[in-house]
């Protein structure tokens, strides 16, 4: 019996526009949808900005929520995505079609990851669809450039020491999941004396989007020698 | 008189379908494209992206391609810039909205940048559509991770002193038009003692993509604490 094909998809940034052709294809034809989510009673975002597609579908689909929450615990989040891969596993092995979405694209900072790695090595044909990423469609929605010439481009998940010590050697800095450190975010680029552009982006390419120049308390980010701009969280 | 709309669009790193659907629409609607091309002899390959997409449009359209050649001059190039722009202004002012294509993404090396910043001040409707990068398209096409967690990215468009630099100080390593320099690279990158998976793709997502694992000899790059790949040059 013929097996199914695992396809990770890249949805993007928000606005459903924003996915690629590539992606709007697989979303078409698959026959399961898994979209995580990080909490019970919060919809997944990566399964709202494919609802329109979803939508003007002719035929059936089934569709899967695994729950991957926000915890820390590395034995206990192994459990969650050991769970989620046996449910797509026996999907797989009834022929079915089977596409995991994620916020961005499935290479940076994604869920989708720890999931693949487990169902990588066994038998199943796989295939990965890239996504607008947060902080291109950050840029394109705030208008600037990332990089020209030599500039080197930073990408942070996490404000922390590692930050303050790679920020003499890049020239643009994307930081990422600010919300909880923007003080030691502001220190940090306070102590690097080149001039500087700050952008904030919350809310990247959706209805809500807002643009700031300079630090938003309480949210998302990104830099340059020149630049800090904040960008929403690309994980799941 | 109505003025025109001037659109930046990233058309992703080769294969057609990795086109965002935002920027299909665009392309079907836009009066010009203006396809940037980086000597006289040879077609413009984001316009040959795009080629699907124009070849199925009802109404008609004009092309525009301005030559950028590959020096390094800054006074001669900006006359280049300078001379494109004033032919994009025209168009502009005779109400017609123009398309300035990209590969890759607009923010990231693009050249772009360097005539939006001229029209930029002037009184016309901007908008820019981000594309899919060279990096997360080779990163699919490899079915790598680029990040997890806290690991930083750095992007780096050129190997010199600065690329030794930052290399102890992030985990994963997008190196971009490596071809002049491949010996200097595997040097620096052999300096740093980590374990590293070395990764490099050429042509990615077209019909001759090809993935190594290593390095190769003539062409692009990436890295990881863990990656070295190579990617395409996501630039004009």
């Amino acid at each position: 019996m013929r097996k199914g094909k695992f396809i990770g998809i890249g949805v993007g940034p928000g606005d459903p526009d924003l996915l690629t052709v590539k992606a709007v294809k697989a979303l078409n034809k698959v026959d399961v949808i898994c979209a995580p989510k990080s909490s019970k009673s919060k919809p997944s975002l990566a399964l709202s900005i494919i609802n329109s597609v979803l939508n003007d579908r002719g035929s059936k689909y089934e569709t899967l929520e695994p729950l991957f929450p926000m915890i820390e615990d590395k034995e206990e989040l192994q459990k969650y995505w050991n769970d989620a891969a046996h449910v797509i596993i026996e999907k797989l092995n009834d022929g079915l079609d089977v596409a995991f979405i994620t916020l961005g694209d499935p290479a940076v900072y994604s869920t989708f990851s720890y999931v693949f790695k487990i169902i990588e090595g066994m038998d199943f044909e796989t295939m990965i669809i890239p996504g607008i990423t947060s902080f291109t469609g950050c840029a394109a929605s705030a208008k600037i450039q990332l990089a020209e010439k030599d500039e080197i481009i930073v990408i942070v998940p996490k404000v922390d020491e590692r930050l303050s010590q790679i920020m003499a050697c890049g020239d643009t800095f994307v930081i990422m999941k600010t919300s909880r450190h923007s003080n030691q975010l502001e220190n940090i680029i306070n102590q690097d004396k080149r001039d500087k552009e700050i952008i904030s982006v919350q809310n990247c390419s959706m209805k809500d989007e807002k643009i700031f120049n300079g630090f938003v308390i309480k949210d998302g980010l990104w830099v340059r020698t020149v630049v800090i701009n904040q960008c929403w969280d690309s994980t799941v």
